[in-house]
């Protein structure tokens, strides 16, 4: 039997319209693959094959009527544990089922349904989505694949996202991104993720974090997988063809990347900031620009996000909780929720006030002068679950892996991570790429032209160790 | 057999996805009405039973599979012939088939097609859709069937898609409208229209008239019919349920009307402002509030796309022409084209200057204090085609069917029309509803809730005496 999982979704899809392959064969392949590698690595909350093989059974009838109702048709995609999936429960991470009202199907979930794509089950999130490691003591942390021998995390708070595609059990997922909640586990899994711009997609159906930054978003296997996959979601990306056209018309030659020396690039793990360089060097050689851009800004909105936005979102997730799940707040994982009663009385939202409105026009303009500015997605090497199960050596971690995803939230940018290089530990790094607000199709044009240029996870970083059948 | 051509759209989709009937039962329901009354009303331009059979067949497999891939799944659909379509030739209202390039499928046709709604054939238009009544000396004038005796214009552009409503050939029409495009033609023929606001439908993949104005829009039975399926084709609207809970909520107690004495209820034919004025005492016999409201930048407006409009979208029309088509320069109706050489040097977009948008910003802050502008859609009843053959009487009643429509589409407004009378000639009389800007869903909401007030055409206005079978 061919494998698919390896291959773009593009072509994924043509064997599907070419009938060189079906849906129910592509779910059978993941369903295998699940059942090889997840009791190890532990992707999913829910895992759902009986209605991934009937939505693939659906798919295939739409296929030989003729009907291509979309890119997604047949494709096995994975929801993280936020999105509500008709009849499958949602959890968000906690330790009980949410109410019903939770598993309504939102906008993006609609746009999966009509297209006839394949929902493998939803995996694990770090509860209510809070937190950049991936780790959840109610229900344990997901491995990474990377690393064979430590139980070392798989970034978050989409933790279930990346893992389900290093198995295969997925062939893109669904994720959610706050302050780097897709960007820091598809980093961390040698994964691509989308943070798409706030408001672009719709986030009704979502269990919100915080209604000021959530943003839903895509992680795949590669940036030709999310162009694949985007505008079947997209609703501004309303012309396929038109779209195509943009993504074949784009080349690295001349292109501006902006690189700041302030914050970015600061206390990396060994290999981090050295992987990340010599990708850009790569790109550089084929005729990009490398400008150094100075992006003060930059510091101090990350230093409002550690001080006051984590208590911010925090309180803004009270309010939530407070409101319409009052008996969650009493189960609580006490490290992930960690120092929330020592922000006090910050009020929902109070973070976005003013001054960042102020530090994000402000560093919009500077970055006028490039395409994209380039950084390291994560400056840390995934931690071991080990070095972080404590209040403190949480929470440390926990800021450093989100500083320089929180950047694009604060600057109200969409982003992009692919990953480039393996860190010191054999790590995955990944290069972030940030675009200004609304810019979401651009960036992956770009993105795609970079991709093109430095090879695709697969073809750079090889297979995770634990991944290898 | 169960007709269903007289049934809201949304038992139809229930029916469907009931298996109460097939989309194949539609189409030969939809093709035994064409061989019924296509022969005298002349609606299409190209007619293709086949290609919807097939179409048909396709959604009904979908169905099978338990594929629900939009609200327009099996739903036959008549298409203005200035929209691409694969397949299916392109005339615009010229006398020879464009370059196979304008029949490449937009993003209005691929939304349909990603939903497996069956395309009935293309419906006639005034060439490249420049002007308000319907007439078309090469293809001939569909004819009126609300008048068995006299061959009545059945307005324009979108000529055939109101006739093709009427005879139960198509369940939904795509037309497009620049000056009053959809909503003459549907308040000529007894339908309800929506003219979308500009931009926020693309117009790729559709022969252009102007590009500053053309918007693509739907003509249907009735508001409820238009609101189902809105959703279908509208980028923005991506939550369904959210939209359908919008409709639901909305009533006509406590809506404020705006009714403005100047320009729009001046030189009516005897019934039109009796009619639409009768139905507005309904609405507000139901609570809702008919606030006077001045508009003077009306008058100004009108008379800016009378005198200088007409020649500035006559001015990018042959723009377009000279560069992309520029043999179909020398076939053009001098009739329909009428005084283009006495404008003589307008500039493309010229009328669209300071004083336009001046214009509009004044009124849009007038017009805050109502939830709509309510008006007559089109002041006169129908001219016979005798009438408006010579150019003079042709120009003088083609600028009094635009003069109400035109100032939505100067102003930058959406707007609908919904028949609620018949004139002392018994042809049809449609009230216009004009919304701000971007409110399109609000505007469907309100109207929905007027129709339910008012009664639908058919209820209000009973059948069209050529199209009783």
């Amino acid at each position: 039997m061919t494998e698919f999982m390896h291959q773009p979704l593009e072509e994924v899809a043509e064997a599907l319209r070419a009938g060189r392959t079906s849906a129910e064969a592509l779910a059978e392949e993941a369903i295998a693959r699940h059942d090889h590698l997840d009791p190890v690595l532990g992707a999913y909350k829910t895992w759902d094959p009986d209605g991934a093989l009937a939505q693939a059974r659906t798919a295939d009838a739409a296929f030989a009527a003729g009907l291509d109702s979309g890119p997604l048709q047949g494709i096995p995609i994975s929801v993280k544990d936020i999105y509500g999936v008709k009849d499958l429960p949602t959890y968000a991470g906690s330790p009980r089922r949410l109410p019903e009202e939770w598993e309504a199907e939102g906008p993006v979930i609609q746009a999966l349904r009509r297209q006839a794509a394949v929902i493998t089950g939803k995996t694990h999130t770090v509860e209510f989505a809070f937190g950049g490691l991936g780790t959840n003591t109610h229900w344990g942390t997901p491995r990474n694949p990377w690393d064979a021998k430590v139980h070392r995390v798989p970034g978050g708070s989409s933790s279930g996202a990346g893992v389900s595609l290093c198995e295969g059990s997925a062939f893109l997922a669904l994720g959610s991104d706050t302050g780097g909640s897709i960007r820091i586990p598809a980093s961390m899994t040698g994964n691509v993720g989308l943070k798409t711009t706030v408001g672009r997609w719709s986030t009704a159906g979502i269990v919100p974090l915080s209604p000021t930054y959530d943003t839903a978003g895509l992680l795949a296997r590669s940036v030709a997988d999310i162009a694949f996959a985007f505008p079947g979601i997209d609703p501004e990306c309303d012309d396929i063809e038109r779209f195509r056209q943009l993504l074949a018309g784009v080349e690295v030659a001349g292109l501006r990347l902006g690189i700041c020396d302030d914050l970015f690039w600061d206390d990396c793990s060994p290999g981090v900031a050295e992987g990340v360089k010599a990708a850009l060097d790569e790109v550089a050689a084929r005729g990009a620009k490398l400008v150094r851009i100075a992006l003060p800004e930059a510091a101090e909105a990350s230093e409002i996000y550690s001080k006051v936005g984590r208590g911010g979102i925090a309180a803004e997730r009270s309010a939530f909780l407070s409101s319409r799940l009052p008996e969650w707040l009493g189960t609580l994982d006490p490290v992930v929720t960690g120092r929330i009663s020592a922000s006090g009385g910050m009020p929902a939202g109070g973070f976005s006030n003013r001054r960042s409105a102020e530090l994000a026009a402000s560093a919009g303009r500077r970055l006028a002068a490039v395409d994209l500015l380039a950084s390291p997605t994560v400056p840390v090497t995934p931690p071991a679950v080990a070095e972080v199960t404590g209040m403190d050596g949480y929470h440390s971690m926990n800021m450093r892996a989100l500083r320089n995803t929180s950047i694009a939230n604060m600057f109200g940018m969409c982003a992009l991570t692919l990953p480039v290089a393996r860190d010191q530990a054999g790590m995955p790094v990944g290069l972030q790429l940030m675009a200004r607000h609304g810019a979401d199709e651009r960036l992956l044009a770009l993105g795609l032209a970079i991709e093109k240029t430095l090879g695709t996870a697969r073809e750079r970083l090889g297979t995770p160790p634990l991944c290898r059948l």
